[in-house]
């Protein structure tokens, strides 16, 4: 079963927002066995996505339509829609009572409804309606024979939670009903610390005696490369059954670099870490300016392990709040050993946690010496028994550096509350 | 001229990625005046690769192609172009030079180069090798007669620092010579505080009276409206003369609402007026949970203005480092106007600066109450003369509702600083 994703709008195509709808309704489609083979996106221009509905029409059975549903007057999906499958434009009641619903007593917007947002209810008559419970603009679905294949489309709104409600509620449970999809599984490990190629020479045995229907891939970022088994048929119990066999033997090849048999992030492993032990972090941030605090904070029900961080950006607030002495900045400098190690213990006694973990460096452009080069980072993680620290020369632009030195942060902290090093 | 990007691997389609490379790509085109017409992502599958090529070149002159260049065998996009433009395989003298320089002097691996990481020297012999200074895999020009038109097709790696080198460095400037570009102009102004529709409303005639060659697009995102209008033609000077009016006239429309007339992000924005005032800043987060400090700090040079942040995610932290009173806590809870307030007076005078900001909330999944749904924000923003505060209520997911929470602080913060409130 194949599905296309056509997403629209100009704003895509000039790169002014980047497209996040696509892989979440990929990762969504994947999990009950939809395979996405083509993503298209396509300017507000009529015949742009008319020329779209065709093609992808003709490779997949089911087509996704996001975007260019909006209230304003570049949205020129709908009228589209409607000419493209020959329906009739028609005011749809219960879509503008709950336009009226949303204004009045969400939004609480004062006085009429205005004309924009009134049309939100007016909809193609062979379309069936969606229910946007999160938006004003409703869903549609159409069906159209092509190529003597029954073809469905959705066109769903732009907006993030909106079009995520919209699938998980409306779309997906319609689309089981609908056809009868294969059985897919993924399984994913993590590992760290190893380059691509590395691992892949590592691998080269056993990619070689997979079969067929099984396929691996490599998915590098940032230090780390996640590696993914997928296979799909209809006998789900024996594809389960075979895809374990094949993920066992290939995780035991990668003992020494594994980080994960599952496909979570770093933030939320060490998470499950703390709670299984019982024990509390902070941190202390100075180059990653605050984002490792934020990705801890990004996973649910992290306050139960998580009690915050001093992001020291400058030398005073490294010397007022963490304790780290003057002359130590002085002789050492901010970017050094010395300064992370007592970065460290001013975080574990300041805000009186179990593991705290530390980072500074210089994340560019400017800022750099001959010494300490821009990507000089230096990393410490530890308790009160032991601290680790780690030098990185990172290579990247700033946005990337922090990213990295962030991930690089968290593995340090994950391997000293394994009491790994 | 139009171009196409071409995005290669199954990760884009089962939603393990984001694709950021086409944003990026899209951004630096239509600085030069380069219209992306289509952005096509296909997987890892030869023929879905070569009709993508096929459709493409119907369409545009420029065709870029990123990822599936790497190391490991599911990268398969080499061969294929190889096969497509009718070339031979051939090792490359100066890309296996480069793959052991980074080997061996930045990368430091010891011992010999796997045989994977040498076949990176291996390109069709019709294409024009481009060097990527920060990567193995080179990128690779290739040219072809389509109904009549010479189009050009360039194929990058998918690692986004190594793409984006490589499209500064060596792509822009050849088709610069190459083609012989219209001219685009985009005046992108930003508003806050009013709905995408009430915005169209009041735009409505001016929206009318726009010419054929002017066109006005709206991009809202968490509680914003960007406003951008684009025009592109031959006479250069003209073409800025005449949307500089538009614009002028719409930003005039806008007043109340407007927060720049650049295509900057709100951090840098506030960035620009603290340096200009000679001012500093500190942060003190819980429910956002250090991503302002993280958004202040991707911004080059925000050491000059940004102190540092107390992330007090737990009440203990909010006591300990910002002082607010447990007497408060208790009494109007963690969440509140009075917490936030005193987390401002906190941050001012823990961290020694004019100005701070501040946030406290329930983000969810969990955590609501009754009284204090999830969504419920408090946010402050002040300085030591005057503390303002805001309630904001989010219905979006977790991680949604910490972006909103971040940018309505920060709006919040550049409002306390321009003294609007």
């Amino acid at each position: 079963m194949n599905a296309s994703i056509i997403t629209i709008g100009d704003e895509l195509l000039i790169g002014q927002t980047i497209d996040t709808n696509s892989a979440f309704i990929a990762q969504e489609f994947n999990k009950v066995g939809i395979w996405v083979k083509r993503r298209v996106a396509v300017g507000d221009v009529a015949e742009d996505i008319a020329q779209a509905l065709d093609e992808e029409s003709g490779i997949s059975q089911i087509i996704i339509l996001t975007g260019g549903l909006g209230p304003t007057a570049d949205d020129i999906t709908k009228p589209l829609l409607n000419k493209y499958f020959g329906g009739k434009m028609t005011t749809d009641a219960a879509v503008a009572k709950h336009v009226e619903h949303l204004f009045h007593n969400v939004y609480r917007r004062p006085g009429p409804i205005d004309e924009r947002n009134k049309k939100q209810a007016e909809v193609p008559d062979i379309a069936k309606v969606l229910h946007n419970a999160r938006g004003s603009a409703p869903g549609m679905w159409f069906e159209k024979i092509v190529n003597n294949r029954n073809v469905v489309f959705v066109s769903l709104p732009g907006v993030p939670h909106e079009m995520q409600g919209l699938l998980i509620d409306e779309v997906l449970p319609r689309l089981r009903q609908h056809f009868k999809f294969p059985h897919i599984v993924h399984r994913t490990a993590l590992t760290a610390g190893m380059g691509e190629s590395m691992v892949a020479e590592r691998l080269l045995d056993f990619e070689a005696r997979l079969p067929q229907h099984v396929k691996l891939a490599y998915l590098p970022s940032y230090g780390m490369v996640k590696l993914r088994l997928t296979s799909q048929g209809t006998h789900a119990e024996k594809l389960d059954a075979a895809i374990d066999l094949y993920f066992d033997e290939m995780t035991a090849l990668l003992q020494d670099i594994l980080i994960a048999k599952t496909d979570q992030p770093v933030e939320a492993l060490i998470g499950h870490l703390l709670l299984k032990e019982n024990k509390t972090l902070a941190t202390a941030e100075s180059c990653t300016g605050g984002n490792i605090a934020h990705l801890i904070t990004r996973v649910p029900g992290a306050s139960k392990y998580y009690k915050g961080s001093i992001v020291s950006y400058s030398n005073e607030i490294k010397e007022a709040l963490l304790n780290v002495e003057a002359g130590v900045l002085e002789s050492d400098g901010a970017v050094s050993n010395a300064t992370v190690q007592q970065m460290v213990k001013g975080a574990l006694k300041q805000l009186g946690t179990d593991y705290a973990v530390a980072t500074s460096g210089i994340m560019g452009p400017d800022g750099g010496t001959a010494q300490k080069p821009v990507g000089t980072v230096w990393l410490a993680a530890g308790s009160e028994d032991k601290i680790i620290t780690k030098l990185i020369q990172l290579r990247f632009n700033r946005e990337q550096n922090i990213e990295t030195a962030t991930l690089q942060a968290l593995l340090l902290l994950r391997k000293v509350i394994l009491n790994e090093i």
